[in-house]
């Protein structure tokens, strides 16, 4: 117990598997606030988390939360939407609401349109996550040093952006602000790309080949591994954004090609290098030795 | 010291870095041969090798050869070809010599030409490596448990590929069999593509996006990072296969793009299923938890 006051009285997490259990997990062991109410669709799961201390009270009716300080919406992305306005709507005006999706301008395009919604729902995205899933590989530690991208729109409050942007800092994450396009933006080349070309390179390999694979392949094509219904849903709300990084990931490789079948090892060479340049600098920034 | 007879008296090996200098060092510790000959280019750092214990002895002239039972050239792809012609010169026609070249086609179509290589020579792969490079990287147990495949051709003899074969074994190695064209077929596809794809989106990363990059980045682009003129000799030895390779990557990536476009989720969600299943099985196969 802390001698301070905690941020919040009460904090719901809907959708207790690894990133809503992990943000319990880290706001209980911070004392951000005095209570955690999961809400999910199985009782018997939340039980379970709530026997492993993740949640102090659980429900698996989102009409169920009243007297909530903060509700995080930790639910698949093509549910976010349906989720935080069934929250909006069971909540008072003074519940603040936000989410963990890891799409930002589908979601915070549709709330906009709801009466009201705009001034105590504000994107989220704790950019942190593991190949692993289920609330028993919750993390207290997931989001220390990390970075979380909180996405205002014009019609949203100070208040509430500072509020979100305090929740997030008080379990140790680096809290950036952009605008729910920049961040899809942005997404789209530093992770849903990079997915859906891991799979395609996954797809491709012919079973004989896979026991001449090394390192290289198996770091490349990691990611491959996740869980389809999940990109799925992704890739879908941000169609738009992936759609372009597709189509300049395509003409960088037929550029390539070209100099490939020309033998022209000069331009090979020069984007290999800015290849590496980028890599490099990514490595510097995020401390990879 | 072992009781038992070292399979060579004397090993040569042309190229002492990281692959080199963990040959030798395996080779030492294993007791395949009684004395290990460094050649290199770069006199004061063969006399460090030695004086590390990687190598007996040295020379910067591969004419120097003489009485050798095995060499191995270790040098980049794009220099082998030269190497090894010099190496054939250099010893009498009881010297085997094999290679540890990333590509085999080229390499050992080159080699077909000269009169009596074919009676000496094979080609090598052992399919390990590191971020690292240098002698000072060494490892003794690189190579253990891991593939190496040797490509005879036609004119082959059996006792030279039993003789190559046996090499790798002693060092622990999984050994296989396969033909140039197929060796180089197939490690398009799990080695020079993937690192071709990795190159590309870490080039179309923009710096200021670099900050939002998380773990699927992170793997996806690690070997971006690699040497850009080990990679541009790599690639120029392996053209043909690596724009084919190439060529299905993009048309792969132009069907997620069109069904994305198009709202067709059920080929995405088919696509990504499709990945994840060789992505598992090639984790079931390496032992990858």
């Amino acid at each position: 117990m802390s001698d301070s006051q905690p941020q919040f009285d009460t904090i719901a997490i809907v959708g207790v598997g690894l990133i809503g259990g992990s943000i319990a997990l880290a706001a209980r062991q911070r004392c951000v606030c005095r209570h955690v109410i999961g809400i999910g669709r199985n009782s018997e799961r939340l039980e379970q988390a709530k026997n492993q201390q993740l949640i102090d009270s659980f429900d698996t009716d989102i009409r169920s939360l009243e007297n909530v300080d903060l509700v995080v919406v930790c639910t698949p992305v093509d549910r976010i939407v349906k989720d935080v306005t069934e929250v909006l709507q069971a909540t008072p005006e003074t519940t603040l609401v936000t989410d963990a999706g890891s799409v930002k301008a589908s979601i915070c395009c549709e709330l906009a349109k709801i009466s009201g919604a705009t001034s105590r729902f504000i994107g989220s995205h704790p950019l942190a996550g593991s190949h692993q899933s289920g609330f028993e590989n919750a993390d207290a530690d997931l989001y220390v040093g990390r970075k979380c991208v909180v996405t205002p729109i014009l019609k949203t409050p100070q208040a509430l952006q500072d509020s979100i942007i305090s929740f997030w800092q008080s379990l140790e994450m680096d809290v950036r602000s952009m605008t729910p396009e920049d961040h899809d933006r942005v997404l789209a080349f530093t992770s849903h790309l990079p997915h859906l070309a891991a799979a395609a390179i996954a797809e491709l390999v012919q079973e004989t080949a896979l026991d001449f694979a090394a390192t290289g392949f198996r770091d490349t094509t990691r990611i491959a591994a996740g869980d389809p219904e999940l990109w799925t849903a992704i890739f879908s709300e941000n169609t738009e954004q992936l759609v372009t990084a597709t189509d300049e990931l395509m003409a960088t490789l037929q550029r390539y090609r070209d100099a490939l079948a020309d033998g022209d090892l000069n331009e090979v060479r020069k984007r290999l290098q800015s290849a590496q340049r980028h890599r490099l600098l990514y490595e510097k920034r995020q401390g990879i030795e």
